[in-house]
């Protein structure tokens, strides 16, 4: 190999730069274009390899993993459409704000657009999707060369994880021959060494707080506003729930809780803590009496379509986003909506701290007992409706008692929705997850099993389109003998069209429920997975339990039929519309 | 719903300006968002619905459809991560010039990019890998609306197939209500009316001829040069082909036959079309033996790596590429290479007439004869090696007695590879394909599977790695009954690794083989299909016959051994190395 051109030492400079960024898991894809960076990444004892053939379970695994670390964890594909595969994920962890560091292996420039096989413009390939693209040089030892790989890969790891985190695509032309030289001797090596030591990250992030003089108004807006909301959206810090709810408690607001803050399962109860809103704020009449003077809000918007529903109706008072940056999430673009980018954290605490002047712990508490109240309203409903096994009873019997130290993980569509109305915040720790950037119904079974990775025991819960869709994620499963627990929704099509408009057309069923009809058992199986059906809710508890102290993958399925799904909630959400507006008429009264 | 706004006669104009395209054929994935579109295509006789769920399978199934039928396919998808799915097959498409029309709903712009859900940004969501992307008006009946969405559905559809032909993509901001109104009167109609009838396209091509000048002096060159190759890389019509073989009938020149430019199957048997190329070029004293004074070369590089390598070997040597568009497809940057920009079929008939003073009929066949009498030796050297099933074998077996009028589909890695090697020029006609735009091994099981719904009975032979890969594709034969025989060639892991040179690489099985160990039997039968395991060849002719004359899928697993597999291939092309050396000793002591 001619003096200045070795690509092993150069890629071996790169891998360093992940190692000295943080990297410590990477999922790869064979491929023979990739070679030398999969040899090199297996190479190194810091770096957990991970094998996938899908590469779009792949991606999606790697995301899963990522999420549950909450560091950045490297996806490698040959070159070619394989590469494409990865878009799926790429596109949720850049809305989701997950850490990726995806590396693709390329032809050199002279081998590109030229009729040569397996050969894909891979310039740019994820478009706007990625916080940076590197098409990186050809590889070079000479002058500076060895330092620039380094500095990307370390770069790479470093910026992903930076906030907001999201995927780093790093496209690298390789040449013949692919199989690294690791023999060689007297080979520019790069020391790796970190200026601040191993401890210290290589992106020092000074912490943004407001302008104390602004805090102290905010804090006086709120303490003089005793009907005020705080709307919790995705959060995946239990720390900022604690300064969260300090806040929340000193200002006596109700927090209405997305499923996926984490406030409804971080182990801190507190009755402050409103979930049952999903339900109650389908209600005209109830909306209308619960109209707030301020709203808090945190992060992206919630799962619920009727708190988003509220929200546009209060489009007029005065509405405080708190985000990491200003990303003007508001689909209802509210006349009133102000954005504060900091650490939601640090400005929590600031508004909790401050003057005791006008200390609202003293405030009458009216205003939240109307939340508490009609929460209350719903779970009882709940626990009304949630007789027998059906797909409502499963979330809200996970709630109950599903071990502290679980995770679970939640299919969109249906399950997402279901998690919201029927998970009632409890005393319990468990870490909850979905895929909500863009509340796909793919690459599911994948993050779920990358997520085990990192915590469990692990529970999914999905429909059996979402299970069907990315089937092949299984394969984690057997390759890595995962224990996971998968309870399987299957109502035989999407349920979720049922509750739609939809419903109602001819052809319906083939045009938008598309019944499957798969007896997933025998798919099951050839993952080396167990499969059980239940049709009670004893047979429920009984083999979850035995699932969540069993080795490898257990499939849970939980027959259901759409029409009676769609019944049953219509039920449930009608009895909550019926006693709310009630609980209001006596309240009115006694007032 | 206001006036003007009409949401579903805008997109009515637009559906018939498909179907006066000439779409006959949509691929739908169930969505919210993209119900009008689902509805409203479903709403026309003239176009067949296929539903899938995978959208990943979804794009390959098109992809398949419309390389059979040669004329546009429609593929619909919701909005969000849905969409990215399609980019696997819209590459492969764009690189294979595969006319599909890719349909896209979308939230409307008020509700992107501000955390409304299942939102991403769709805008030139496939980059450059499309012909055009439209982003479509919101609904409008106004001013020349309803035209401009008709226009646009027509021209989507024509301009997919006109050449070189590939993927165009619609983006379409819906609004709510989704559910089209299909009752309403006095709506504006799109008459539909064609300019010039309805048989004649909407876009009239004329035909490309070079200046008879120019071919007159490429006809002097080719008759005065006695050592030429044709070069016919893949190519779909079999209407060339038969304009191919004539003009090399008349200059003796033997026709190196990719196995994908169909000359191998079309019917039309010769002794000048040469298929064992890529065992006898394997041989560098060959290829100086055969060494050309002029190539003459159609469409894309071939499959053989051999071949290619040739051709870089004599890349001083005349090379005439013809293609319709100047691609400048030669990754061997050769220095005389020239490319006539033309209708292929049309110069071949130029070159082909012409003056008779030189007839080269009158040549003496000498050159012809070196390559006819290689092309037996390497078959001769097959049929000893083809001895009991091994993967090439079955190759070997399906050219000996695949009926007249099978299609069969070729997966990426080994298959096609194998295909080359031991498909013999018969007379049978059997349309072959495979997907070698980008090579990949994804998307292939939908690919085929979109293929049977045009032509049949057909065969997919492919790998244990490219089957699980899109394993969600045998979806499309349950949901319509498609009748397909799918040979496994199933030897656990990817077996091509085992050739080069990664397979002396420690930890090869892990990172390179990656072994799968499914029982594929299970998933098989998930999907209503016929699985059955042969070991002898007379098992895999008696399971062909049975699955040809069924309906329905039927997978046929040929296991396999990857080192044994290497060793065969290896004494095989080892033989005919050796057996054409001895051939090149004995002609020249003749001569």
């Amino acid at each position: 190999m001619a003096e200045g051109t070795d690509q092993t030492a150069y890629l071996q400079a790169f891998v360093q730069g992940l190692v000295d960024g943080g990297i410590k898991d990477a999922v790869v894809c064979p491929g023979s274009r990739s070679t030398p960076l999969t040899v090199l990444l297996a190479n190194r004892d810091e770096i957990r390899l991970w094998m996938e053939v899908d590469e779009r379970s792949a991606g999606f695994f790697a995301l899963g993993m990522a999420k549950a670390q909450g560091s950045s964890v490297v996806l490698v594909a040959s070159s070619g459409t394989a590469t494409a595969n990865y878009y799926p994920a790429v596109v949720e962890a850049s809305l989701s704000d997950v850490p990726l560091v995806v590396i693709t292996a390329d032809r050199p420039p002279e081998l590109r657009d030229v009729g040569a096989p397996q050969v894909i413009d891979q310039v740019k390939l994820f478009s706007g999707y990625v916080k940076a693209f590197a098409e990186m040089a050809t590889a070079s030892t000479g002058d500076g060369m060895v330092d620039y790989a380094w500095a990307w890969g370390r770069r790479a790891a470093e910026m992903a994880r930076s906030e907001p985190m999201g995927p780093v695509h790093c496209n690298f032309p390789l040449r013949d021959p692919l199989v690294p030289d690791l023999e060689a001797t007297g080979r520019p090596m790069h020391s790796g060494h970190l200026p601040l030591g191993d401890k210290m990250p290589g992106v020092l992030l000074a912490p943004r707080r407001l302008d104390s003089e602004i805090t102290n108004r905010l804090r006086e807006l709120l303490e003089e506003t005793a009907n005020g909301i705080i709307v919790a959206g995705i959060h995946p810090a239990p720390d900022f729930n604690r300064d969260l709810l300090a806040l929340a408690r000193r200002l006596q607001y109700p927090v209405l809780a997305d499923p996926l803050s984490q406030l409804r399962s971080d182990g801190t109860q507190d009755r402050l803590i409103i979930s049952g809103y999903d339900a109650f704020l389908r209600e005209p009449k109830v909306r209308a009496w619960l109209r707030p003077d301020v709203i808090l809000r945190f992060g992206p918007m919630p799962v619920s379509k009727y708190l988003t529903q509220a929200l546009n109706e209060w489009s007029d008072v005065p509405q405080i986003l708190v985000d990491k940056i200003a990303r003007w999430r508001d689909p209802n673009h509210a006349r009133a909506l102000n954005i504060v980018e900091t650490a939601p954290s640090s400005l929590c605490r600031d508004l909790a701290e401050g003057s005791d002047t006008k200390d609202s712990v003293l405030r009458s508490g009216d205003w939240s007992r109307r939340w508490i109240r009609l929460d209350e309203i719903a779970f009882e409903s709940v626990a009304a409706e949630g007789d027998g096994l059906w797909e409502g009873s499963v979330m809200a019997e996970l709630a109950r008692w599903l071990p502290d130290g679980s995770a679970l993980y939640v299919g969109n569509s249906m399950p997402i929705r279901d998690l919201d109305t029927f998970w009632k915040a409890s005393r319990g720790f468990v870490r909850i997850w979905a895929n909500r950037g863009a509340n796909g119904i793919d690459g599911v079974v994948s993050s779920a099993l990358g997520a085990s990775t990192k915590a469990g025991p692990l529970v999914l819960v999905l429909g059996d389109l979402s299970f069907y869709h990315d089937f092949n994620g299984l394969l984690a499963s057997k390759l890595y003998h995962l224990p996971a627990t998968i309870v399987l929704l299957n109502n035989d099509g999407g349920g979720i069209f049922s509750f739609l408009p939809q419903s109602s057309l001819p052809r319906f069923e083939e045009l938008f429920a598309v019944p499957l009809g798969l007896d997933f058992s025998l798919g099951v199986s050839m993952y080396d997975g167990k499969f059980v059906r239940v049709r009670t809710l004893e047979q429920f508890r009984e083999q979850m339990e035995a699932s969540l102290g069993a080795k490898g993958l257990t499939v849970i399925e939980v027959p259901s039929d759409r029409e009676q799904n769609v019944r049953r909630h219509r039920a449930l959400w009608s009895a909550v519309g019926r006693q709310a507006a009630g609980m209001i008429e006596n309240w009115e009264q006694e007032a």
